[in-house]
């Protein structure tokens, strides 16, 4: 079966110069891919002819479907309307039934249309017009010589009512779509050379249909494995068998699959155990506990953090001994495990958790550079802790020590349940 | 003057499917465009030979400077390099000192290396290295018949960091670029049609060869005046003119300019007067502390923070008293007050900052729906409180309330020192 090859065409100045972030490629990527219709291409051009022109002859040459957003405001500088009509080779005409929609859609809002909104209702006599039920610029779909077009504006939701109501249903009518399958195998602790090398057997044996891709990103290595074939079915079990394959070699890492994060992970693991957790955090500054709390429902098992960012509170509210700090400094072993084991007892808590580093620039020395991080969990028994060399790197140092120390409680539940 | 004209590509099956949004090239773009580039093209394409030699080819043809991001891993799937080396024609080869850069990099994080991670030492002969000291892959820079190449990995701070250090100040001896003089003027406090009527005749008043931009982003809008011109100081003079101008009409609102986060602002203030600041977060769940402690130095005004998740830890740690709890609930005036005004004295810092609220998608009645949040600030001989009414999404209302809060801190400094 032949791959349906689409491509995303985005237009506007704005896109090119920055001052805006386009979501539109992003979120159509997805819902193409659902499908199984290959993006092979996004380009953004500015409103300039040459370019956008160019654009789609390129994009004819190579794509099955040309979906294109932005460009068709009413005013001067919106240039895909007239483009599209000069590419297509045919004139702009009054379309009386969009002229009338538009309309409708000012009298709903109660507001006046100016000369130039009419204009709206005028397209290429070559596009089949799509009704934009919640904006003034149409839809226009094109066809020719096998390639579908589709022109939409770049509103992210009047784009996606579009793609919705009119796109992403006439799809499976046109093309034979071919069944994709993807899973992605969430790892943290390890990097993505060592991941590579134990997996490598593994890796080579995969059959032809089902392809890899490391996807790494701060601390985290995704594992996407993307299976090619005719049934879903036999597709999604033929991945299973290749994941059940693969996890021996690196089930320790693994924290979940697909949309999960390290925060969700945790929290269910939390959850099911029916355990709950309090954090000492001093170099991470409360970025850990902003992670847990992002999950909705995490009350259920975070009970509330202490950020002590000088030794005096580590002693007066943790109960760090004074000693400890005098001897030990505040980033060591020592003082990260009272830490630890002084904020469970503040919470009332199963797991506590700390970090104490030099996240940097300053207040870095011979013996503990910038980047020395200790981390602790302590459970009722037990009190884990780690060091951790990283970077230059302020903010790089709170995220990685985030994910160290959420990483840290993964293990520690998954130990304390064995 | 000739526009220099840049294009950007970024490389990646995950951009095309969906899996990773791709802030690389937003980010290129406004930097860019600070400097008077002009990018004409953004092009993303999966990790596939004919489409990425492709997308080199056009881009070559129209292109002053092409940036590529991505596909430089050590794996199988990355195909950046060899691709490279085979359109610009070349070997690749061990370059001594990348491969010895990459052996440093592994040796500070005390970390083993694999064969894999050597070969991220090798590089097509025909380009020249550029270290990169916040990762594995190198830059790889190009030159050929007035075009020129970088190639960088897809990692957002490690793309950043060669560019700051290598692209970006290579760019003037290059190109002759054109003198344009950025202001950013940040406000917080007031939403962008509001600020926009505020300052209405101000705008229209501007002379043509300086352009406003409103930039608006969660809890902040950025006015941005863009200067062209010929003399960069007269530029800088006649901004600060009209600068001058527009203040009086939106003084309150302004807590920087540029680079400055309500973050820097508020530190800045805070070491200014030699004042100090404690935080009780509840529904922000240890966001503020975080943006606090994300700016190095903060140790310097920043005692700690308590994120007290459950009413007993709101009394245990910060003395909220139990009737207060009791009679007006968690998320009230009353409530927030005590918090703010107990985290002072545990912290004994000059201010307390505190918030509770409903961050959601649970938890709201009638009463106090969704998106109900308090906020306050106490300081030795005041307390403000103030209720915000903000959205339904949970992570919304987090970063709302962070901005609110930082901006109420700003207000009481200032208040203050009157």
């Amino acid at each position: 079966m032949q791959l349906v090859k689409a491509e995303i065409i985005t237009i506007g100045d704005e896109l090119l110069y920055g001052q805006v972030v386009d979501t539109n490629s992003h979120w159509i990527s997805q819902e193409l891919d659902r499908l199984g219709v290959k993006v092979v291409r996004k380009t953004t051009v500015g409103d300039n002819r040459t370019d956008i022109l160019a654009a789609f002859a390129e994009a004819e040459k190579r794509a099955d479907l040309v979906l294109i957003t932005g460009g068709l405001g009413p005013t001067q500088d919106d240039l895909t309307k007239p483009l599209l009509a000069e590419y297509f080779n045919c004139e702009i005409v009054e379309v009386p039934e969009a002229v009338e929609a538009v309309t409708a859609f000012f009298r709903r809002r109660g507001r006046e249309m100016t000369p130039l909104n009419i204009l709206q209702g005028h397209l290429p006599s070559c596009c089949t017009y799509v009704p934009n039920e919640v904006g003034t610029a149409p839809g226009m779909w094109f066809e020719r010589n096998g390639t579908y077009w589709m022109s939409m504006p770049g509103v992210p939701h009047e784009m996606k009512k579009l793609m919705k109501d009119f796109v992403l249903p006439k799809l499976p009518s046109l093309f034979t779509l071919p069944v994709i399958f993807h899973k992605v195998i969430k790892t943290a602790g390890i990097g993505e050379s060592w991941l590579a090398d134990l997996i490598k057997e593994w890796e080579n044996a995969l059959p032809e249909h089902i392809r890899l891709a490391y996807l790494p990103s701060l601390g985290h290595v995704k594992l996407r494995l993307t299976g090619f074939g005719d049934d879903k079915t036999i597709l999604a079990a033929e991945i299973q068998q290749q994941i059940d394959a693969v996890l021996p070699l690196i089930d320790k890492f693994v924290y979940g699959y697909d949309e999960e994060t390290l925060e969700t992970a945790i929290g269910k693991l939390l959850k099911q155990n029916g355990k709950t957790v309090a954090l000492a955090e001093s170099c991470s500054g409360g970025y850990i506990s902003h992670l847990i709390t992002s999950i909705a429902g995490s009350s259920t098992y975070f009970q509330g953090a202490v950020v002590p960012y000088h030794n005096q509170f580590k002693e007066s509210i943790l109960g760090v001994k004074k000693e400890t700090l005098l001897h030990h400094g505040a980033v060591s072993e020592q003082t990260v495990r009272e830490m630890a084991e002084g904020v469970r007892a503040v919470f009332k808590s199963d797991f506590g958790l700390a970090s104490s580093g030099i996240a940097g620039p300053d207040g870095g020395s011979e013996e503990k550079p910038v980047g020395t991080v200790w981390i602790s969990c302590a459970g009722k028994d037990f009190a884990e802790a780690k060091k951790l060399q990283l970077t230059q790197d302020r903010m790089l140092n709170i995220q990685l020590t985030g994910v160290a120390v959420l990483n840290l409680l993964r293990i520690c539940i998954n130990q304390n349940n064995k």
